[in-house]
C-alpha cells in the first residue's frame, strides 16, 4: 500500500516533535509537509528544530522545508500540534479548504460539531462532524487518562459522581517547561485551566448522540489538578459513584471484559489489550507502566471500595502519546480505516 | 529556670535524629538520655549514629552513653521515637515505671485511655488519659495535617464527609527509605497502612470527649495516599461536604478568626499563626512553605468549591516535624506547661 | 538459521534482567537457561523476579524454570550477570566443564588468559585466552566508556597520561542501589573500589599481546569516581597526554576517520557508527544522548586544549548496555562470528 | 550600636533575593535602600518581588519603595547584585560618587584596581584599591570554592597546576534557571564562560601585590564545568601539582594548621572554622554538608596522591552565600572592620 501524506500543523515545538518522532515508521503515513512560525518557514526542518527526542530526526524529515502556517498544503490529512493562541483560526482555515484536522489543541474541543474523540470509547461521535469543516480533537491528557479509566465502569453501572486528584507530569506543560527550581522536590498544585477542562470535556466525551448532536452526560466531575516532578505519565487517583452498584469483583470484570471496537480492526496505534489491570497494590507507577502495550494502554490499579462515593482506583497513562500526539494518529487511523474520510 | 531533663527511645533512627536536632537548645528541655538498640548499648551518640541532619550533632549529646531500650531511665518526659515492632511493650514499660510517654509510634494511638494529641484540636482529651499508664500519642503524620487542615472548618460547619489524596514525602518512609530506582521521576500509588490509619485516626482526633472516654467524631473520610519524589513535607488534595453549609468566604474566615488554645501560652513550639492561608493558586507547595512559622504551621490554599462534595482545598504541613518529632515536642510543652505533667 | 541456546547465570538481579531484555528476539542467541540462587531454583522466572525493566518480561522467559548456580547447563554460551561475591568460582566451574563465558564481573578481569574484550580495541586479546577454561570478561562500565572514548586518540598519538572525572548513573550501584535521601539532589564524591578498576583495567585493554600474554599499556590513569542522580549514562571529563601532538583538528579526525574491526562484520550489537562526534559545546548528555546508535555508541564532545596535559573532552556511554549486558552480547557476536568458540 | 545602612542594587532578583535574607537581622547593617530595574521603581519591595527564598521576606523590607537604578543613594555601603548586562556601569557609576561597592558581579573582577577579594586569601589586595572608584569584587562562584579549596596547600607548598571538574548546583544559573527537562536525570557539561572565569580568575586572586599592583600568580588551571541535578552547592574534584612536594599527612595538616586573618576579627559572617575537613571517603557531599559553619565554611574530602600530578582532593561550597551574596558581605564586613572604609 502506498503510504499516505500527512502533515504536521507546529512540527517544531515539543508535540510537533513527539508526532515526528511517533510517525516515524508508521505503516500507513508518511510526513509530507510541515509548517511552523514565519522565523522558521523556508529552512529545513533539522536546522530550526531543537530536537528533544531520544530517537534521531527521521531521515526524511530532516530535509523538510518548514512551511508557513497559512502555505497551501497537499496532504489531505493534517495533524495539529499548534499552540492554542492560534490553533483555532489555522485549524478552520484548513479545514474550510478540504483538510481533515486531527488536533491536539484545545480550541475546537467544545465545538457542536467537532467531537472530542477517543475511539474506544465514543466513535458514533463522529457522524455529528461537519464534513466541511472536519476537526476531528482529541482530549485534554488528563481527560484522556481518566475518560478510558472509567469508562467499562460507566458503560455498565453509569457512574454519576467522580473526584479525580491529578499528578501531571512535566511533559504536559511543553518544552522548556517547568523550571527545575519550581518542580524538583515539589509538588504544584495548580495548571492553570486543567480542572475546568477535565471537568467539562469529560461529559462532551461520554455523551450519546441524538438527532446528529452530542448530548452530554450528566456524570459531574470534581477535579484537583497538580504538577509533579515526573517526567512523563499523568497518574490519577479517582473516587466515583456510580447508579447500579456492583461489587468489586464486577467492577474488576468491567476490565477484564471490556471490548473495545478497536481491537480487531488493525489499527497500529490501537493498544492490542487496552487495560493493563494490576493486583500488585503499588502499581502503576509512571516510570515502570506509561510504556504498557505500545505505550497506548491505560493502566490501571488499587481496585476498593470507597466509603464515601462507591469505588477507588488509580489510573496511568502516558500524557503526550496516549493522551496527546498518539491519540490523534489512533484517531486518524480510525477514520480512515471505517473511510470515515475518503483518501 | 533549670531545664528539664528528657529522655529519646531510639535516638539514632530517622526520627530519634529529629528529636535531638529539634531539642537543641530548647528552652525547657534538655537531652539527657538516650536509648537504641543493644548494638549501640554503651556507646556514644555520635560513634554509633550515622547522622543525616544538616545541623551538626549538639555538642552536648555527642558523648552521650547509649541505654538499652529496658534501662532504668531518670528522666521523667521520654519521647518514643521508637519502631512500632517494639514500641507497643518498650512505652508501656516506661510508662508502668511512672515516665510521661510522648509518642510518635502507631502503637498506642487506638488504645482507649491514650488520646492522640493535637493541642490546637483537642486538648480535652488529656482528661482521658491513665495517670499510672501516661502515653501521649501523636498522630500519623498525614492524619495530623489533615486533621489541623479541616479543623477550623470542621468547629464551625461540621464535616460529615471527607475525601483526601495524599502526596507524601520520603522522609515519612524513615532512613534509608525508597530506592532513588523507585521514586525518582515516579509516583508510588500506594503507602502500607497509611490509608486506613488516616481514616480511622481523624475520628478519634476530632471526637469529644464523655464520661471521661472519646466518642469518635462521625466523620467519614476516604483516603488514597500516594508517595511522591518531595523530601520533606505532605501535600493534600481535600474535597470535604458539611452539615452546615457556608459560603467560600465564610470558609475562608474559619482560618483567619481561627483562634488555638495554644497561641498566648508561650509554648516554644507553638506556631505564632497556625494557619498560612494563601491566595495565590499555585500555593502551598513544599519547597517553598513548610518552614512556615518555625515549620510548625500548616498551609492552606486553593478553596474553593467542590461540584461532588461542597469544598475543596489544598493543604501542607512538615510531616517530620509538625508531623512527628515537633508534634510530640509541643505536646510536651502543653502537658508541662498546663501542669497536667508534674514536674 | 536455528537460534544458539544461551545461558545467564544470575538472572533475576539487576544486570540479569538487563540481558534478559536486550538478548529478547536477539537475531542469533535465545535464552533457553537462567540460574539463580537456590531461593529461586524451581520457580519460574517470573515468580521469583522483581522485574524493573520497561519492556515486559519476554514471553518465552515467563516460563523458564530457574536453576541452581552450580546445576548442569547445556548451552554453551553462558553469560555471568552474578555478583562478584560468588562469580569467581562459579564462572570457573562451568568454563572448566567447557562453556563459554562471557562475564559482566570483575572477578576474572585481570587474571593473566582471560582478556577484558572490547571487540573495536583489542580483539587480538583474545589469542592469549586458555580454551579449556573460556572465560571473555567486559571491563567496569566506565573504564569501558573510557576507553572506548580515548581509543582513537590512543591509537594515533599515543596517550600517556590521563586525569578522569566520571559523573556515574545509579544503575551503577545495581537494584535497589543509593536510597533517594542519599543521592537526590546531591552528589556523592566516592563509589568503592571504581577508581583502581578505572585506572588499572585501562592499561590492560589498551595492552598489546607479545608472546600469548597481554603487556600493559604504559598509559597512566588518575580517577576521581562521583555518583550523580542520574538513571542511566555514565559522563566522563577527561584531560590527556599524548606522546605525538596533533591539532584539535587532527584530534577529531580520529573519531571520524575511526574504522572498527566491528563495522563491517554484521554483529547485531555493534553499532553502526561507533562514535557520536557533537559539536555544539553542551552535549553529550546522559539524558538525549546514551540511546545513539542502539545504546551501543560513545558520545564525545568538548575536544578543546587543555592548558596542563594536551588535550580535554567529555564523554558519554550507557553503563548498563554499552557498559555491561551489551558489551558482553557484543563480545559473545564478536566471537562467534570470527568462530573463535564453536557452536 | 547604631546598624549601618546599606543599599542592595538588583535586589528583586535571585542574588538579590538571597542578600535580602542574609542581611535580616544582621548585626552590623541593615537594608535600607534597593534598587531594580524600571518595572520595579517606586513599587514596594514584596508588591515586585517574586519572592523565592525559604525564610519570609524580613519584615522592614517588605515595604521599602525600590528606586531605579540609577537614583540616588544614601547608603555608604551598597552591595550590587546586578545582572552583569548592566553592573559594569552601574556600579562605576555609584562608586564615582563615593559609595563603597561590593559586587557580585564579573564586571570589574579584572580590572586592575578592583581586588577580587576573599579575605581569607588575599586581604592586602585592598591596599591597590582606587579610593575613588571603590570597587571590591569577589570571585566567581565556582573559583571562590577552588581557591579557598586549595590555599592552605598553595601557601605552603605553591600550587604550580590544578585540573578540576566542578559539577555545579542549578542556583548558579540564577532564577528560573534551567528547566526540569533539560537538567533533572541529566548531567549538562557546559556552562557559558564558566572554565575562562575559573583559569583566570584564581590567577588573580592569587596574586601578590607589588609596587600597588596585582602580580598574577603563575598557577596554571584547566576547568571543566558541569551543571548537575542538585540545588545549592557546587562539588570540584581537584589533581594538582606542587612545587615542593609533601606527604598526604602534612597536605592534610595545611588544613589544619591554617589559621585565618579573619577568626578572631569578630565578623558576623567569617567560619568560625574555614575548613571541614572530611575523612570518611563518601563526604563532601552537597546535601549534607554545604551548610556548615553557618554555610560560609568549605568542605574538603578524599585528601590522596593522584598518579600524574601530586594529589587529589573534593572540595565543596555554598554557592550562592560563600560564593556569591555571603561573600560580599563578608568582604564588606571586613573593610568596615579594618576602617580600609570609614563610616
Amino acid at each position: 500500500m502506498k503510504k499516505i501524506k500527512v502533515a504536521i500543523l507546529g512540527g517544531t515545538g515539543a508535540v510537533g516533535q513527539k508526532f515526528v518522532a511517533l510517525l516515524d515508521n508508521h505503516p500507513w503515513f508518511e510526513i509530507s509537509e510541515i509548517t511552523a512560525s514565519s522565523n522558521s518557514a523556508g529552512k529545513t526542518y533539522e536546522s530550526c528544530t531543537n530536537w528533544r527526542e531520544i530517537t534521531p530526526i527521521p531521515e526524511r524529515v530532516r530535509n523538510i522545508i518548514i512551511k508557513n502556517c497559512d502555505e497551501k498544503l497537499n496532504s489531505q490529512i493534517v495533524f495539529s500540534a499548534l499552540d492554542s493562541s492560534v490553533a483555532g483560526d489555522v485549524e478552520k482555515l484548513y479545514a474550510k479548504n478540504g483538510h481533515y484536522i486531527f488536533s491536539n489543541s484545545k480550541n475546537h474541543r467544545m465545538s457542536e460539531r467537532s467531537p472530542i474523540l477517543i475511539p474506544e470509547i465514543n466513535a458514533d461521535h463522529l457522524q455529528i462532524i461537519d464534513p466541511k469543516n472536519f476537526i476531528v480533537t482529541n482530549a485534554n491528557c488528563t481527560t484522556t487518562v481518566l475518560a478510558l479509566a472509567i469508562y467499562p465502569i460507566h458503560q455498565k453501572y453509569q457512574i454519576t459522581e467522580l473526584i479525580v486528584t491529578s499528578m501531571q507530569a512535566i511533559s504536559g506543560a511543553g518544552y522548556p517547561g517547568p523550571s527545575a527550581n519550581d518542580i524538583m522536590n515539589n509538588v504544584i498544585p495548580f495548571i492553570d485551566g486543567e480542572e475546568q477542562k477535565v471537568e467539562t470535556e469529560i461529559k462532551k466525551i461520554l455523551g450519546t448522540v441524538k438527532n446528529s448532536t452530542i448530548v452530554f452526560d450528566e456524570i459531574c466531575a470534581s477535579a484537583h489538578c497538580n504538577r509533579v516532578p515526573v517526567f512523563d505519565g499523568h497518574t490519577v487517583t479517582v473516587s466515583l459513584k456510580t447508579k447500579k452498584k456492583a461489587t468489586i469483583q464486577e467492577i474488576e470484570n468491567c476490565y477484564n471484559d471490556f471490548s473495545s471496537i478497536t481491537t480487531n480492526m488493525g489499527l497500529p496505534f490501537a493498544p492490542k489489550k487496552l487495560y493493563n489491570l494490576f493486583t500488585a497494590n503499588n502499581r502503576p507507577q509512571p516510570k515502570l507502566d506509561i510504556f504498557s502495550d505500545n505505550t497506548m494502554a491505560i493502566s490501571i490499579g488499587r481496585l476498593r471500595p470507597c466509603s464515601i462515593l462507591d469505588y477507588k482506583l488509580v489510573a496511568l497513562g502516558h500524557n503526550t502519546i496516549r493522551g496527546a500526539a498518539g491519540g490523534s494518529i489512533l484517531n486518524a487511523e480510525y477514520c480512515v480505516k471505517t473511510k470515515i474520510i475518503s483518501i
